[in-house]
């Protein structure tokens, strides 16, 4: 079977399969990061590989912005098990023609994120390319039980964190040169898009204060994503459709185009979680504490339901659940 | 400066000068492999990008094969630094082209030497890409002290393990089409290229035994190698010449044509290490032990006199220490 049609979620379920699970490996292949055992303790991994062309277009990327995004996508995948980042490895392949001075802004990027974060570049691998590659890979420790994709029951509150959309409707914006008549608000969209912000703090404290039975980051649009918690966790969900957490400035360039960018866009990197009932007001204070929106959109239903949005009205919405993958829809937001 | 009058070893000074030490970093850019601290122990960490076409060419490389070597380097690394390697996390960029099969033979070599080095593959990240992309990050343990590239001393013996030479020679009847009369020798140096061995025992009891005071894989040319320990520990290096271990498949195949694979060739993955004289015996027993050769090949100079190599007679012969830079020489050896 050629891989545009196994997709990439066939190809990560294929290669699950083949892959005996190792000593020490708490949590391998199938969620955000990897957890892992070492003598003394145990640690988070995740890495990510950016392609030119295929995650960026640098018509619309400065590299400065490329390194911040590319370290970024990763914490958020440490921030989805709660756990705490620590230490970066870059391999990078860059085409001849490029200068230290662009190779130094890239970095500028990625320092101005680490530092922030408290993570340390500890090494890597540079290599002649033709077109840009950046590997990344994050090692974040794990004070606190991870929180997977699979551990979410029937009648959990599903909740969102920040406001969804704003990045796919500006890569849409990017894309297709469109002209805005508020520049204010695409500026808005363009620092969702170029600098996503890791919910670490929300992360990490979900975990130490076991909140949350079931955590994704959305990097590929909310459908996609709350079907892979869905899928790990043998739960359906009921979203409501007017509860989706949006930005002003989505909603006044949107007008009533709806949610389509917002619930199937991705690269939003906010955090999707399930968490029992009982503990609304302690979530409520958590999103007050850290002044971060952390939005109830849904509750888990029974698998059999399986992933359906209503409005008020109580009426089913008809929304595609795609999301992206890699393999089956080439280049689906121009990525 | 363009990246290629910089060269791979200026960029990676430069990202090292600008990079702050972070907190738990015991050992960051610029070793085989970093050494970081969490809570309650110490973990070794190595990175590699390899690119269709500057790292390896389908041609004449197995789908099988080129997995097997992908993590047989980073092993290479572990073993460098005398750790144990725990979990591969295995990020890949593949053409649409390629079918579940072709994916499915590149998984078995992965599994075949990760099964061996009792390496458990945990994670990682697959994209469309126009080129085949294998991005590898090895994460490992240090039950000992790791060995890094800066602690010879002069008067030290210089050590390499296995022999010299044959993958690059390999490369070179690849490239060249070349005919050769005896198969055989062939084969075996195709086999040294396609499937190196990592030397993981030789340098965990080396780290164990504290032998070593420094080391590095062979990945760039002897010459190279040994020009990044002297330059770490700051001491020159006195080689002899007609110690240089070599296969006799290699001396056959060359005859007088000399070492020039065996000191500047790559891909060797053997261990090039430093250690004081009054471990010679323990050394010979611990490569009769393992039955795997440990050459004494030189020692340690003041690093005034740079790095040479002596014939019998003790006249200089001229080598140039190139080895490979990926920016500097573009496809030195057609990798």
């Amino acid at each position: 079977m050629k891989l545009s049609e196994l997709g990439e979620f066939g190809l990560i379920e294929a290669i699950r399969a083949a892959t005996p699970k190792g000593r020490g490996v708490r949590l391998g292949i199938g969620d955000d990061a990897a957890w892992v055992s070492h003598p003394g303790g145990s640690s988070l991994i995740t890495a990510d590989l950016l392609i030119e062309g295929v995650h960026f277009d640098l018509r619309w990327t400065s590299l400065f912005d490329l390194g911040y995004k590319s370290l970024a996508v990763n914490l958020s995948d440490i921030a989805a098990m709660g756990g705490v980042p620590a230490y970066l490895i870059l391999s990078l392949g860059i085409p001849a023609r490029y200068d230290s001075r662009q190779i130094a802004e890239f970095y500028r990027g990625i320092n101005a994120l680490a530092r922030d974060s408290g993570v340390a570049l500890i090494g890597g691998d540079t290599n002649l390319a033709d077109k840009l590659l950046v590997s990344v890979c994050v090692l974040g420790h794990a004070p606190y039980r991870p929180i997977a994709r699979s551990g979410a029951k029937i009648g959990d509150d599903i909740y969102v964190t920040g406001e969804l959309g704003d990045s796919a409707l500006a890569l849409s914006y990017l894309k297709n040169q469109k002209r805005v008549k508020r520049p204010e608000l695409l500026k808005h969209l363009l620092e969702r898009h170029h600098r996503p912000s890791p919910r670490l703090a929300i992360g990490a404290r979900l975990a130490r204060d076991r909140l949350a039975t079931a955590m994704i980051d959305v990097s590929d649009g909310l459908m996609q994503d709350l079907g892979h918690i869905c899928a790990a966790s043998r739960v359906g969900a009921a979203v409501s459709y007017d509860d989706v957490p949006l930005s002003s400035a989505y909603r006044t360039l949107m007008g009533n185009a709806g949610l389509s960018y917002a619930l199937t866009g991705g690269e939003d990197y906010e955090l999707l979680f399930c968490a029992p009932a009982r503990h609304r007001k302690r979530i409520e204070k958590l999103s007050a504490r850290l002044n971060i929106a952390i939005t109830r959109i849904g509750r888990c239903v029974p698998p059999n339901e399986k992933i359906a949005v209503f409005d008020s009205k109580g009426q089913r919405r008809d929304v595609a659940a795609a999301g992206h993958d890699h393999f089956k829809q080439r280049k689906r937001h121009g990525r």
